[in-house]
């Protein structure tokens, strides 16, 4: 006998009994070794767990409930500390089983190095698709001081994978000369500092497309998201980040899978960043999995 | 003997010494004993007296002072701690008592649920009025888990007694399906996400009335209401919060009695919720009490 | 698929997959709602569970290992919002269950007041039985402001059932002159300011007898357990207290439930209350569950 | 009509309605503008008095009540920002009317330069006292890089006007090398570390005396006191704190007045020092005030 | 042999091995004795250097780097606690010194009052210049109770020295009644609330002008810069304070030295005050200095 | 020209101007990419750095000076994110140069990794010495989850190379079973619980010999030291660890180096933890720099 783990913060409120009859799943990837500011974000998608108990299942925006996206919350992938290689293959291992088992993946972060190899599994199981990311950084160096693994990098390496012109990064406000550079030279979509205008143009071009979505928390302002690693002012509100997920969710888009990466609550007393990616994740469970 | 009492944030700034003198009153209700998720508002009223101390007095959006509104601070009632039903008898026969005695009620919360008991003390002097209210969350539900008592009943009760087109809430963005659908099939005045425009179409229609204004602090978003039990995202600036207060203020509407609640400092270690309510409550004094 | 619980905090490290598998059961019974002072204890469980992942399994003092101890972590009883009278029903209730399985009760609270029903179910199942209490307030009143259902008065509702020469007060620093007057006149062995020394002299009083241990966490020194709802200076060290810890675990008494109480997070930025609630409850997972 | 103050935190609990009834008064002195390291001192009393409210009335170490002392709470005299010689002024000036008044002066800082005003009203009211100091820091200095109205002078100023031989200092473990060794040379008696066992060796030695009292919070550990503004390590616990107001309430002198000071908030996430603080008050309200 | 100071958060990042090589030169004045609420913008310019360590010295804003600045940060003042007119001289001087060297000074605070000794020495070395004012607060006081040296009287000082019709404050959103009409009448040029409409409309009045720049940082809204002394709800985001940073960089205008004030870390668990202090000095450095 | 860096918070107090002037060299090792609980220890030296500007330079524990130990403040060695074996390979080499320049290397961490590096480079100075350590934990792990390179390993590595019997552990309360027993077997001196008197009987035997000390914060009771990554109760307080330093540095051996660790400033919003890090490393540079 055991309680309803929901009611304890153990698990995102309203996860499916078991993974059998999940439509969705949720899961976390608690690494944060490649950081170079502030680490922390391994606790992330704990905390969020716990605050989700705060919230409503039902959403006004989308009229909708999380029981409809019938999830799973699978709990945080066992990755080995400070052995990045290790972890990014154990990610990629678990994303593989659950496109295979035809479940909709829902990451949790950890540092937004976690979305390479989520990438690398679902480029094994679809021929064709984009990835939208929603971010305060450019993440397209290619290295960070002489490290290739490093959570600067994961933009870079899923445009060499799937093309730069299937990249489209959006909130952008941070980043080496060189990086912004090299996005205008090769084709990748960067768009700077705004994400709902954007993102309205964007759209429609990808109608019928199947699309991933990587959010980092810290293309919000920081006075929404303080608990990150690396603040950057000049961020976008909540409500448009909202917005944004709902645009989505009513686009002509195929969504195959998302993240929402760099919590990190250590930095953040009143736990508004944590409750932040609870509800943007309870939207995106309504209004992407169907 | 005693030293201004302000000077050590013992009372608002510019409270009157006496009861007598005043026009307006403000009381403290530090009840918090249904809040279902993070409890902690009972010591809101007193940390919103204690910073107050940090505001200039005058208002350089109605060119008024605090002075011209003779408020008396009266400090916070004895609730007993635990105990609801007594709680709230008791706040109903404090209102009752100052709307006796020709006072203008200025409350501060604690829990949302207070204002039911506020609104029943009006309502044994008015025959007619209505409620503005500025919340994230529809607060309709009949019960909570099986309790009448609890903070998320109050604007339900408040329909069922002054009548459900006498209720208009503003900024709202959490509750059930059912509280959302209730509202839409009784003539419940509900306006979802935003403050400003909504109003803007409203006041026009209450000439003439008169209106009581409940404001729950968490109608902010969290960014600028971190210290409260339930943050939701994608609220409303503070330049918003204070237009609406100054629309009313300059309205063809008579305010009869207004409440701010749910500010909870434990959760806000820069005292910034504490530092808005004080400088909201400022300024209702100042264009709300005549 | 699921992954290990334990690693992302979801329960205390080290639990038993299954409850048929467990010798002792650690159930949280989240209730803060008679507190009279600073409420949020209903979070103490869920934190504890968290930050039990930096502890080691292996405890050096006693050459044990929580694994010994076959414990199952059942997560929290999901108690109703503001309903003392309920959610003390539902306690009584599920540890009577516990009983009557055959397994080890270890709580968490929560506030004192649920130690109560706790007793309640062992009184049903024991004819004999004596209460260790380790604390800093007497919480002998038999209400609180009228209130009988408060967190003030568990221990004397304890002392009318099971005869207060049962019962055994330790490290008692705060009360009213009345319930240190009633504790010296009835019989109740009341020790003031210190835990050690007091217990070394009456376990030997105890030889053969069965013994049920409650803890508040603020029997500790507020230096070490700033996170509760009533901080008292003069309390003891995290030494002493594991010290007692183990002098009960190696004396000769058969220990047949017990529980830790009044764990609030949001007075204590750095966890530092909630590690030392988890690695002495893991204490007394090896040294009591035999 | 007022509510009692007490409840909101506004007044110390159980002060007196009017200053006429009173024995003692606690008045504030919110002064940190000489401080050198981390200021904020001056809202050290409001915060002492807001969590006053978590304490009982009654002392189990004195068997006495607040009551008893008949104390008033004044509030906190309304000093001049940033102009320490006339905030000294009239803390020298309200002081002696209270002694005039024949009323036992309980002051709380502030800084520890208000000390110095204060026992200079003494002077002029008794002809032959001594000072118990108790602090982590000499407070010997003659200037502080040369300014002599500064927070490191105030002993230095009372030993020059009551002479050294009257000044005992105990727990002291930081200062320059010059001033430890003027305390040697000029028959000021100063201990260092400790404060129990010296206090012991001295108290019989001050049989009959006049005695005034100073405790600066940071004579604690860190560890039980973080939020003052120069925190060193080594200090005594808050056990060891209290028994020394218990000997001196116990012992063959008379104490005439007393003060606690340097409490920061700010610096305090669990408001565990001002929760010291005010206990120590308590404790010097029951035992000193007769 | 020394490490990168910039790598540990020591100086700013970017800065120059030396002062000869500077164009610029940053400089921190970590005053605040004459604050009348939350004092600690003393530590304000160290936490600022510490988190600077987070950002990229690339702006894509500006398309330029701080290395093109040619920034030396040569540290902080050393300014005698408590002493308000030693310190100002100190900073007079010091900046006198600058201006003789050519450099370009960009200054931190610290308290709001010590533009007015920066103004003096630009006073002496210029003939003609603007003053350029961001901030909450009109600062246009005469005294401070009785006090002229405080931080509410700046503006007023620097209007009599260079004419108030060179003076531009913007965002202005607390005063007396009296520092609004005294603007009025005098020819100040005051722009309440808002930041980026009035100066769009300002800067072509100013084609070909000297301008000073002095930023108060809580002309931002309390949700984006809470550690302050004197939150003001109802302020600007940071994308308007770096537009109004880009628009003045980007005028018909030479600006010869600019100043960041009021940073107080003590009140920011997040450091996102400090953050956003660090962007916008980066801001600053690119485009202003030539 | 540069103010003095020590005013800021840049450097150490009392540094010296150059390192060619130095007996002592001071330096930090942001390092934490291996801690398996809590990160953030790479923040410990920058903040270790700016508190000390509240210390005092004089010691009355030693009657010395921080200016007799001649001590350079070189900074951070700029360690490469992530990077664990290149990190230890620049430490090994930096300590390498200080010891063949004939200076005393005074480390700061940064996680427990580092001592290994520094521990070699001193190995190859040196035919002969032994390690004093102090700690909560064993740290005598070969591996954590499969990886050699992990803060849970130091002291079995430094025990592999210069033998378990020279090295001493005191303090530890923390560990796997395997560990203690490989400790007993091995000849490894292994001291649990306490550290004055095991130290008190060591000592005598080391008399003449070579020492290196290190000091993981973590064995200070969480209550004195709340910001580390894994706090373990039951631990030592400040007092006892200023003794242990002042045994060392009054003992019959001749301290080769010393590094103190773990300092974690995220979690300890009042920095007890670091302004405890610096006193005791003032000890250290007055008592062991000779």
């Amino acid at each position: 006998m055991r309680f309803d783990e929901a009611y304890s913060g153990k698990v995102f409120i309203a996860s499916q009994p078991t993974h059998e009859d999940a439509k969705g799943v949720l899961y976390g990837m608690p690494m944060d070794w490649t950081v170079s500011f502030r680490p922390g974000s391994r606790f992330g998608p704990a905390r969020v767990r716990e605050v989700s108990l705060g919230l409503e299942e039902y959403s006004p925006y989308l009229d909708g409930d999380i029981a409809d996206a019938k999830l799973f919350d699978a709990g945080d992938i066992p990755l080995p500390f400070g052995n990045a290689q290790k972890s990014l293959d154990m990610i990629e291992e678990y994303v593989d089983s659950l496109l295979t088992a035809g479940k909709f993946p829902l990451g949790m972060g950890g540092e937004h190095l976690v979305t390479w190899p989520v990438v690398k599994a679902f480029d094994k199981h679809y021929d064709d698709f984009v990835v939208l990311h929603f971010d305060a950084h450019t993440d397209l160096r290619d290295e960070y001081e002489g490290e290739p693994l490093s959570h600067s990098t994961p933009l870079k390496k899923i445009a060499n994978l799937i093309g730069p012109e299937n990249c489209y990064s959006f909130g952008i406000r941070s980043g080496m000369k060189e990086e912004f550079e090299w996005a205008k030279t090769s084709g990748y979509n960067l768009f700077k500092y705004e994400i709902v205008e954007p993102l309205k143009a964007v759209l429609p071009k990808l109608a019928g497309k199947k699309v991933y979505v990587t959010i980092d928390i810290d293309v919000l302002d920081p006075s929404a998201a303080p608990g990150t690693g690396t603040q950057e002012i000049g961020g976008v509100t909540t409500k448009e980040l909202l917005e944004v997920v709902h645009m989505i969710s009513r686009a002509d888009v195929d969504v195959i899978g998302a993240d929402l990466v760099e919590v990190c609550p250590a930095y953040d007393q009143s736990d508004m960043t944590a409750i932040a990616a609870a509800k943007v994740l309870r939207e995106m469970m309504i209004g992407f999995i169907k």
